[in-house]
C-alpha cells in the first residue's frame, strides 16, 4: 500500500544521523584527482554541516591537507578495470579511510560547472572565485555529483539547501602541518599502539577539550579541532583572538553568563544539515526550537562589551529571524519529550491542530466504547466478559471455560458471537460490532500519524528557509565557545599571552608540554626554549639519556608554537614566537613491508621532504635521525642534514644519540648543544627532566634496560662490554671530521 | 497497541546481526579479572557462534591470549569510582577495544557457579573441568552474566540455547604467539601506518584466504584465522591434517566435488547464533534450509574416501536430523526470495497455511471490490470517477474540478458523499461504503502479517532444537574448507610437506615468504634457512644493507615455522621444522609517550620478556636491537643479549646494523654470521635479496638516502663524512672486547 523509494545512500563520508556520528569529529567526503601538471585537485564537503571547500595542491601535500580536514571517505575516478590507482591507494592508506570509485564523467570540468550553477542558482561561478578553467573543478564537481546522487535533494530545485558555496582553501593563510607531523605530535589523536588506532583522549585536542566535556557546544568542540589543524599565520588575526581571550580571562562573571547562554544552543549545524537532506527527527526540531530561543538573550549578554562587540554585531541581524522560528517551534506546538522517530506519532501537542485532535479523540473514544461494550455484554449475559486484544485476530471477547460451557443457556444474547480460539481455561469470541469498532480505531491511529507527518513536513519547510541564519548563528556560537575555553584555561593555568613577531625566533621561559602537563599533573618540569633571535643559534642538538624527556621537550616546542598561532595562551612564564609557515617533524616510524619500504627508507623519505621544503620561517623537529642503518652511515647522514638545516636557517630541534654530532657546535655558529640532565644514584637513574646548555656524553642505555626488567646477568655483561668499548674509543682521539 | 520491550542491548562484543559484522572476523566479548596470585582470570564468548572459553594466565600473557581470540569488547569489574584500573587500561590499549565496566558482584565465583548451572542445566560443573574454586570462575561468570543481561534468553529456561559449554584454553596444546609478534609478523592484519589501523589485506591471513574469497564458507575463513593464531604443537595432530592436505592436493576432481557441496553451506554457525538469541531473519531461515539440504550429498561425496573418513564418520549421524530440518524448510514452505525483515510479510508460500491464505484472499478480493465500486460509481454518475488512496485520509473518490462543478445535477447519486479535499484540478470525496471496505482491507493485511509472525516463530522453535547438530555440521564443514584451501595452495604453488621433528632445528631449502611471495609475484627470491641441528649454530646474526630484505628474511623464518604447525604445506623446496613452543619477535616499535614510555623502553621491555621466557624450543626473531640509545650502549646490550640467547640454545635470527657484533661468530660455536647481498652498480644499489653465510661490513645507508630523494648536496656531504669516519675507525684496530 505504501511505496518506498530509495531516497539516499549511506556512506562513511555522508553521514548525517546523530546516532551514527561522533559529536566532536567532523566527517567529510573528499575527492582527489591528479592533474596533468603534477598537482592534485582536491575538494571536500561536510554533509552534516554544509561546509564545502577545494584546492589544487602539490601531489606530496594532498595527504596532509586531507588529514587536517578529517576526511572519512575518498572519491576517485574509476579507471574501469577494478583497480585503485597507486596515488589514490597511497592517499587512502595515509588517511586510513575507504575509497569509493566514481564514474569518470563526474570528474569532467564542464559537468562541474553545470552542477555548481544549478546547485547554487547562479549564472556564473566568478562569485566563488572559480573560473571555468580552475584546476580544482574536477574534484569539486565529483563531490557535488556524489552528494546529489546519494542524498535527497529538494524536489523542486534539485538542490541541497544547506550546502554552502565552495570556498578555496587559503594555504598561505594558515600554518601548514603535514599528516606525519599531525600524527607524531598527537594533535588530534594519540599515536597508534601496534595494531591499534589512535584516540582523541590524551591528544592535544583531547586534553584542551577535556575529552569533549570542556566545550559548551558540539560545534565548539569541532571548531577547536579545526583551529588546531589550521592555525593562523596572520599576526593581526591572532591578536584579535588573543584580545578576546585576555579580556574574558579577567572576567569570570561574564564568562559564566556567556556559558549559560551557549549551553542552550545544541548541535545546530548538524540539525541544519539533516534539515537540508530531509532527515530531521522530531527531537531535532525540539532541540532547534530551544537553540534559537537563546538568540535574544545571547545578544543581550554580548551587548555593550567592547572585546566581544564584533560578535554582537554579527548576531544582531540574526535575532529577528531566529526568534521568529523560536516562536513557531515553541512548547504549544511540540511536545517536550518528542520521540526520535516520527513513525509512532506523539510529536505535536494537543490543541495545536484541529484535524489531529479529531483523530486522537476518536482513538480515546474507542477506549471508552470498549469499556462500555464489555459492561453491556457482561450485563446481558449476567457473567463477567472480558475484552482482549491480540495481533493475530484483533479484539475479542473472552469467557472462562466454565462460563463458556454454560453459554447454550444464553443463546439469544450470543447469537452473533463467533468462536475464534480455545485456550486451556478460556474461550475467545468475536462479534460484528467489535470488529467494526476495531477497524475504525486502527484507522484513526493511522490517520493521526499521517497527519503528524504532514504537520512535521510543514515545520521543516519553514525551518529550512532559515538555514543560512542557523549556520551563521552556530558559527558565531562555536567561536565564542572556543575563545571561552581558551580564556578559562588561561585563567586557571596562569598561562601567558605569547608575543607573535616576524623573525625566526622561539623564546619560551618556563614552558610546559600543553597536553602532558595536565596528564602528568604537577610533576611536570618546566623548561626554557631559545632558538634563533639575538645571537642565539637557530639549531639546537639535544643529547641525554633515554627516558629523560628528549622527545617530550622537542614535541613541546612544536606544540607551543602551534598553539601560539591559534590565539590560545601558553603554559609558560613568557613566550615570543616568530610567525611560522610550516612545522615539520621526523619522529618514530614503522616498517611498511607490504609497501616495500623499510623503516630506514621511511625515515629518509621524510627527512628528504624536510630538507627540500623547510624555509627560514619553518620549525623542524628531528628525533634520532639515522637510527635505521649502521653506525657510521647514520652518523654521516645526521651530520650532513644538520649542516643543511643550519644553512637554511630554520628553527630546528635535533634530538640525537650520536654524541659525535655535538662537536658541530664548536665549529658552526648556527648550531648549539643542549642536554637533558640525569644522574645515577645508588644504582638507579634519577631523571631531572631539566634541559640545559651543553652536551652530555652518556645515554644510560644499560640502566634503562635494567629498569625494563632485563635479567641482571645480561645487564651486568652489557655494562662491562660498554666499559671496554668506551676505553677503546677513547684511544681514537677526537672524532670531528673536516 | 503493540507493547515494545527492550529485549537486548547491542555492544561491540555481542553483535549477531549479519549486516553489522565482518564475515571473516570473529568478535568475542571477554572478561579479565586480576587474581591474588598475580595471574589474570580470562573468559571469552562469541555470541554469534556460541563458542565459550576460559583460562587463568600470567598477567603479562593476558594481552597475547586475548589478541589471538579477536576480542571486540572487554569487561572489567567496576571499581565504582569511574576509573579504569591500570591493568585493564593496558589490556584495552593493547587490544584496541572498548572496555565496559560491570558490577563487581558479577565477578563473584559463587555467582558464576549458580549462573553456569542454570545456563547448562547441570548440577555440577565437573563435566566442564571447572571446580567450584577454579581461578577462572570470576571471568567466566562475568561473561555469562553479561550475555544473559544483554540478550534475550529463552523465556522458559532462562538460557541462551546456542551457547556451548565453556572450554579451558589448552595453552600447552598450541604454539604460543604474543600480541606484539602477531602484529609484527602481520599474521592476521598488516601493521598500522601512522594514525591508521591495520587491515587484513596484505597479511598472512589475507593472502592465504584470498581476502576471504578463497574459502568456500564464512566459517572456513574464520577457522583459518583460528588455526593461524593457535597453531598445533602435537606432531600427530599436525600429521593428520597434512595427510588430508596431501591426498586432496593430488585429486583435483575430488576437491571440486567437495567444493561444490561446501559452497552450498552458508554461515550456519552465525545463523544458529541468531536462532539462539531470537534474532533470526526470514532470509536466514531460507539460507539454513539450503545449507542443511547439502548434508546428505556431502556425506555421499565423503563416503569411501580413506583420508577423509573421520569427517564422514562425524557427519554420518547428523544427516538424519539435518535432512529432517531441510524437509521442513523446503520451497513449499518458504518463498525463495524471502525478505530480510518479517514486518512486511511475504515470507511463506501460498498454500502452506490455510489461515494465511484466507487473509491474503481477503486482501486480493479487496482490490477486485475497489475496481467494481469505481465502475459502479462511474456508471451511476455517467462520468469517470477515480478511486485513489493517500495516507492522511485513506481511500477516496476523485472527480476532476470540471465534473465536480456539475455534481449538483446528480444529488441523488452522491447523497452519501463527503467532500474531503479540494485540489487545483480535482475534488476528493469519501463514502461510508468506501471507508467500511478500507478498514476491512487494512485489517486483513495486519492479520496476514501477524499470522506469518506466528508461523515463523514455530519454525524457529523447530530449528532451535537442532542447534547442537548445526554447530557440529558447521565445524566439520569449516575444517574441510580450510584443508581444501591448504591443498589447493599446495598443488598450485608446488609447496612441500614439512617434516616436524622434536629437536630445536629449522632447516628450509628454497624458502619463500608466504605472504610477500604472492604479493610481489615472481620476483621474490627464495632463500635457505639453517638454524640448529647437526653441527649448525642455532643463532644467526644477519647483516647487510638497508632495503636488501633482512626484515623480510627473518619474518619469513617465523611465518614458515608458524605455518608448518597449522598443517599447511610450505612455499619451499623442502623443510624440516622442530616442534616449537613459542615464537618471539622484537621488531619495530613506536613511542608511547602518553604512557610515559620511550621507544627504547618499549624495545627493552620486549627484549627483557624474550630473555626471561625463551626456552630451548622457542624461535626468536630480533630486528635491530639497541637502536634507540647511543652507539656503545646499544652495541653492548645487543652483544649481551646475543650471548644470553646462545646460552639458552633457542633458534634465533638476529638482524643488526652493528657490524661489530659479527665478531661473536668467531668465538662462540652457537653463533653464525649471515648477510644479504647487494652491490653498487653505476652509482645505483643492486639488491640481490640472497642470504649467504658470512658477515658484510657495509650498510649503504647513504645510497638509500639518495634513493629516498635527499638533496644531492646532503648525500654528497654524508658520503665524504662517512669516508672520514671509517678511516678513523680503521685506525682503532679490532674492536672485539674480552
Amino acid at each position: 500500500v505504501v511505496d518506498r523509494d530509495v531516497t539516499r545512500v549511506v556512506s562513511p563520508g555522508t553521514l548525517t544521523d546523530e546516532a551514527l556520528m561522533d559529536a566532536g569529529e567532523p566527517a567529510a567526503v573528499a575527492a582527489a584527482h591528479p592533474l596533468k601538471d603534477g598537482r592534485v585537485a582536491l575538494a571536500w564537503a561536510e554533509l552534516s554541516t554544509g561546509a564545502f571547500g577545494f584546492a589544487a595542491v602539490d601531489a606530496d601535500e594532498a595527504a596532509g591537507e586531507l588529514a587536517r580536514l578529517s576526511v572519512a571517505e575518498l572519491l576517485f575516478s574509476d579507471p574501469d578495470d577494478g583497480s585503485v590507482p597507486p596515488a589514490t591507494e597511497a592517499l587512502r592508506r595515509a588517511l586510513d579511510v575507504p575509497a569509493s570509485p566514481r564514474p569518470g564523467y563526474t570528474f569532467r570540468p564542464a559537468e562541474a560547472v553545470t552542477l555548481l550553477k544549478r546547485q547554487f542558482g547562479v549564472a556564473d561561478l566568478g562569485g566563488f572565485g572559480l573560473g571555468d578553467d580552475d584546476p580544482a573543478l574536477p574534484a569539486v564537481g565529483a563531490v557535488l555529483a556524489y552528494l546529489h546522487e546519494t542524498q535527497r535533494t529538494d524536489p523542486q530545485t534539485g538542490r541541497l539547501p544547506h550546502l554552502q558555496p565552495p570556498r578555496r582553501l587559503d594555504r598561505a593563510g594558515s600554518l601548514i602541518i603535514d599528516a606525519a607531523s599531525l600524527a607524531s605530535l598527537e594533535v588530534v589523536r594519540t599515536q597508534a599502539a601496534a595494531g591499534a588506532s589512535g584516540e582523541t583522549a590524551g591528544s592535544l585536542l583531547g586534553v584542551l577539550s577535556g575529552n569533549g566535556k570542556a566545550t559548551r557546544t558540539p560545534m565548539g568542540g569541532r571548531l577547536l579541532r579545526r583551529w588546531l589543524c589550521f592555525p593562523l599565520r596572520d599576526a593581526e588575526a591572532i591578536g584579535r583572538r588573543q584580545d578576546v581571550v585576555a579580556s574574558l580571562a579577567d572576567d569570570g562573571r561574564f564568562v559564566n553568563e556567556l556559558s549559560v547562554q551557549l549551553k542552550r544552543i545544541q548541535d545546530v549545524p548538524r540539525i541544519a544539515g539533516r534539515l537540508g537532506v530531509g532527515r530531521l527527527t522530531p527531537r531535532d526540531l525540539v532541540a532547534l526550537g530551544r537553540s534559537v530561543a537563546a538568540a535574544r538573550t545571547l545578544a543581550e549578554v554580548l551587548g555593550g562589551r567592547e572585546p566581544v562587540a564584533p560578535f554582537h554585531d554579527r548576531l544582531d541581524p540574526l535575532v529577528g529571524p531566529l526568534m521568529g522560528l523560536a516562536e513557531t517551534l515553541d512548547d504549544t506546538c511540540l511536545q517536550e519529550d518528542a520521540p526520535s522517530h516520527l513513525r509512532a506519532g506523539g510529536v505535536f501537542c494537543d490543541g495545536f491542530d484541529r484535524e489531529l485532535d479529531a483523530q486522537r479523540d476518536l482513538m480515546q473514544h474507542g477506549d471508552r466504547w470498549l469499556a462500555a461494550y464489555q459492561q453491556e455484554m457482561s450485563e446481558k449475559l449476567g457473567i463477567p466478559v472480558k475484552v482482549g486484544f491480540n495481533k493475530v485476530f484483533g479484539y475479542y471477547l473472552e469467557l472462562t471455560a466454565v462460563q463458556a460451557a454454560k453459554l447454550h443457556d444464553r443463546d439469544a444474547a450470543t447469537a452473533g458471537w463467533t468462536r475464534k480460539q480455545t485456550l486451556k481455561n478460556a474461550e475467545r469470541y468475536i462479534t460484528a460490532e467489535l470488529k467494526d469498532h476495531e477497524t475504525r480505531v486502527l484507522a484513526a491511529e493511522d490517520r493521526a500519524i499521517a497527519r503528524e507527518l504532514e504537520l512535521f513536513a510543514g515545520l521543516c519547510d519553514q525551518a529550512a528557509q532559515r538555514i543560512p541564519q542557523l549556520q551563521a548563528y552556530a558559527e558565531l556560537a562555536a567561536e565564542l565557545d572556543v575563545l571561552l575555553l581558551f580564556a578559562e584555561r588561561a585563567a586557571k593555568g596562569g598561562h601567558c599571552r605569547p608575543t607573535l613577531v616576524d623573525g625566526p625566533v622561539l623564546d619560551v621561559a618556563g614552558g610546559r608540554h600543553p597536553a602532558l602537563d595536565e596528564l602528568l599533573g604537577t610533576g611536570f618540569v618546566a623548561n626554557a626554549i631559545h632558538l634563533g633571535g639575538a645571537g642565539r643559534a637557530p639549531l639546537a642538538l639535544l643529547t641525554g639519556p633515554n627516558m629523560a624527556g628528549k622527545s617530550t621537550y622537542i614535541r613541546q616546542a612544536a606544540l607551543l608554537t602551534l598553539l601560539a598561532h591559534t590565539g590560545a595562551f601558553l603554559p609558560a612564564e613568557s613566550a615570543t614566537v616568530g610567525l611560522t609557515d610550516r612545522i615539520f617533524t621526523r619522529v618514530g616510524a614503522q616498517d611498511q613491508l607490504h609497501a616495500g619500504r623499510s623503516t630506514f627508507m621511511v625515515e629518509m623519505t621524510e627527512a628528504a621532504e624536510i630538507c627540500r621544503h623547510a624555509g627560514p620561517h619553518s620549525l623542524v623537529i628531528l628525533d634520532e635521525i639515522g637510527r635505521g642503518t649502521s653506525t657510521y652511515d647514520g652518523l654521516s647522514l645526521a651530520w650532513a642534514i644538520a649542516e643543511h638545516l643550519e644553512a637554511v636557517g630554520c628553527r630546528t630541534l635535533f634530538a640525537t644519540h650520536y654524541h659525535e654530532l655535538t662537536a658541530l657546535a664548536g665549529t658552526r655558529s648556527g648550531i648549539a648543544n643542549l642536554h637533558v640532565k640525569a644522574r645515577p644514584l645508588n644504582g638507579e637513574m634519577v631523571f631531572l627532566h631539566t634541559v640545559e646548555p651543553g652536551a652530555t656524553d652518556r645515554s644510560y642505555g644499560v640502566e634503562v634496560a635494567r629498569l625494563a626488567g632485563m635479567p641482571p646477568a645480561v645487564t651486568d655483561r652489557a655494562g662491562s662490554l660498554l666499559e671496554a668499548f668506551e676505553e677503546k674509543a677513547a684511544g681514537s682521539a677526537d672524532r670531528v671530521p673536516p
